[in-house]
């Protein structure tokens, strides 16, 4: 991706946010060394190459200069957006040479997230900081959207809508499940996504009723159900939408009425989320029209899930999330209803939260 | 990928090994978190959903029977290639559902390895086990693959040589960088690959100098050079192979020459490669040749990596590597030569370590 003055700016902005929740919780600077967070302050990187090679560290202060250390290998990626003298390019002595370039500085004290810094790092970087825990500093920040990141989560989210309304033609008799998954990263990309934002799920039939069933060779029959979970990732930002299609002739009873049931719920959910409301409502609300039909017992899975830099991010509309809806969150709002013995029905939006209520993007 | 009955023995004798390696460095169970780690031991899932979204723990004990640990969304996939009795399905509160299933089996100390666990699930485990540093266990395994592997290695890599031989059409003059990445994505899916092993980089003249270059709008003119690294996943092993082209009439004088320098150093690595040898040796020779040219100032990088069920994985072959080498052992070897103020070079293969050398897959 391509960072010009504007997004500066846009990163700019957040760390200084960042730094006024930095003063307000006593954190003299932070370590942020998830791949998304440090991408959503710097707009460096917003890969690790693999999950245990990181491309680099940020370091945010409360009151003071910010740093990025990384590599070689980045140096020309990390100037296009990163001054010169606030950048520090490691060798093997990883951690020796952040603690020499940041001690610097005054930095001797870090606060880290526990969930994203490893008990090798937290060793290493023990001899040469006092580490004091400071985990989801930058989630919080993240859980309420940017205006632009609204519209770029509208944008991912209306390339997925297209993609889905193509779907009804893509999904003939004969093909399989995996040759599906395949055309349809084909046509997410082929319409300008980076890439897809989760591995595309498509269960037809029976295989609808597994939650994350990796698509393999059943194929699509004359006259079945087929449930697909797929979404992109479009300027950085992730889609995620699931539909259920009928392949044949006249849809099954037992579909129509469960996929009524579904989109009952799914409107149920959604008629409840507005600012303020308790998380636990929107799933409560759902449950409801499950538990009235009998069929609460085959809703296995939580309403849905924050979406931004990652698929999966803050808040979890689970049963017993704490906290409350606020406006500028985006969430997905996906209740599903499986039987093994025979299939399954699930249906996604993703909302993002209004003034008054919530918006289907 | 389906997991037969062939393939539960392949399983089985890997644990036995771990096993055996466990009694001799006295650790009683090994808590196996990264992914990668837990498919070589089990089959069981070989990525996570998210960098920060576990799917599952291994526990491998050194004399009894081990367990697999995951939610509910896994218990279908986990059941195809786990016994019931072994399996425990977690919610929440997944270190206290550890912690009973295990002590009730009188597993009461675990080895964990530092890299692949978080501060914090070595906060929560703490509070279940005595934990004690056990890292690089499963690596060490890993790094000498059995013969099945080698075959499934030469497998993706024999796909990769075909991808590369029809890249000669498709790099054609006004295709962009990133025209050109998704070309080679659409040929190795369409070949069968389960996806890229890693973002291709494709850089244009200048931009070939630039190690980690990400595919952009540059476009191919009428005669410059192209270097493609790409590689693929097949039946989950990786293959990585990097190639430079010229496209266009007569490849300048300056591209030939280097082309003919990095393919000497790559043949004088690969003729030192054999069983017994010191890793670094592999390293020296290359930088030798470059030395003879006085061009090693613009080989900037290590020669290679292992390669298997990641990309990258041991061993490293940097210049101060300790270690020697090994009959089954899988690594790349790609030399480079790079000026930022005219583009780069570089030419790998990946090699299988026999009993008299080395042999290119």
């Amino acid at each position: 991706m391509e960072v010009n003055a504007a997004d500066r700016t846009v990163f700019e902005n957040r760390r200084q946010r960042l730094k006024a929740l930095l003063v307000a919780e006593g954190v003299p600077a932070l370590l942020v060394s998830h791949p998304a967070n440090r991408f959503y302050l710097s707009g460096f990187e917003l890969h690790d190459s693999q999950c245990n090679e990181s491309v680099g560290w940020l370091v945010i202060t409360a009151r003071d200069r910010d740093a990025l250390f990384t590599d070689a290998r980045f140096t020309d990626a990390a100037l296009r957006l990163w001054p010169q003298e606030d950048l520090c390019i490691y060798g093997a002595g990883k951690h020796a040479a952040m603690g020499e370039f940041l001690k610097g500085r005054g930095v001797t004290c870090l606060g880290f997230d526990p969930k994203a810094v490893s008990v090798f790092d937290h060793e290493r970087l023990r001899e040469q900081f006092a580490l004091v825990p400071a985990g989801g500093l930058v989630e919080r920040l993240r859980l309420v959207k940017e205006p632009g990141e609204v519209e770029l989560l509208r944008a991912a989210c209306g390339l997925n809508h297209r993609i889905m309304r193509a779907l009804s033609d893509v999904l003939v008799p004969g093909m399989s499940e995996a040759e599906a998954a395949w055309q349809i990263e084909r046509l997410f990309r082929e319409a300008g996504a980076e890439g897809l934002s989760f591995p595309s799920i498509v269960g037809v039939d029976k295989n609808a009723a597994l939650p994350h069933a990796i698509p393999g060779d059943t194929r699509i029959a004359r006259d079945c159900l087929v449930l697909v979970d797929a979404g992109c990732r479009l300027s950085g930002y992730c889609s995620d939408q699931t539909r259920t299609y009928w392949v044949g002739r006249e849809p099954s009873e037992r579909f129509q009425e469960t996929k009524r049931l579904v989109i009952s719920a799914q409107k149920a959910a959604m008629d409840v989320i507005k600012p303020g409301v308790r998380m636990a409502e929107a799933y409560g609300a759902a449950h409801r029209v499950f538990e009235d039909a009998g069929v609460a017992g085959q809703f296995t899975h939580s309403l849905g899930h924050g979406i931004g830099l990652e698929t999966h991010e803050g808040p979890s509309l689970a049963p017993r999330t704490e906290g409350v809806f606020a406006p500028g969150m985006v969430v997905t709002v996906e209740p599903g209803l499986y039987d093994p013995a025979w299939g399954g029905v699930r249906w996604e939006y993703m909302v993002v939260v209004t003034e008054e209520g919530c918006k289907a993007l």
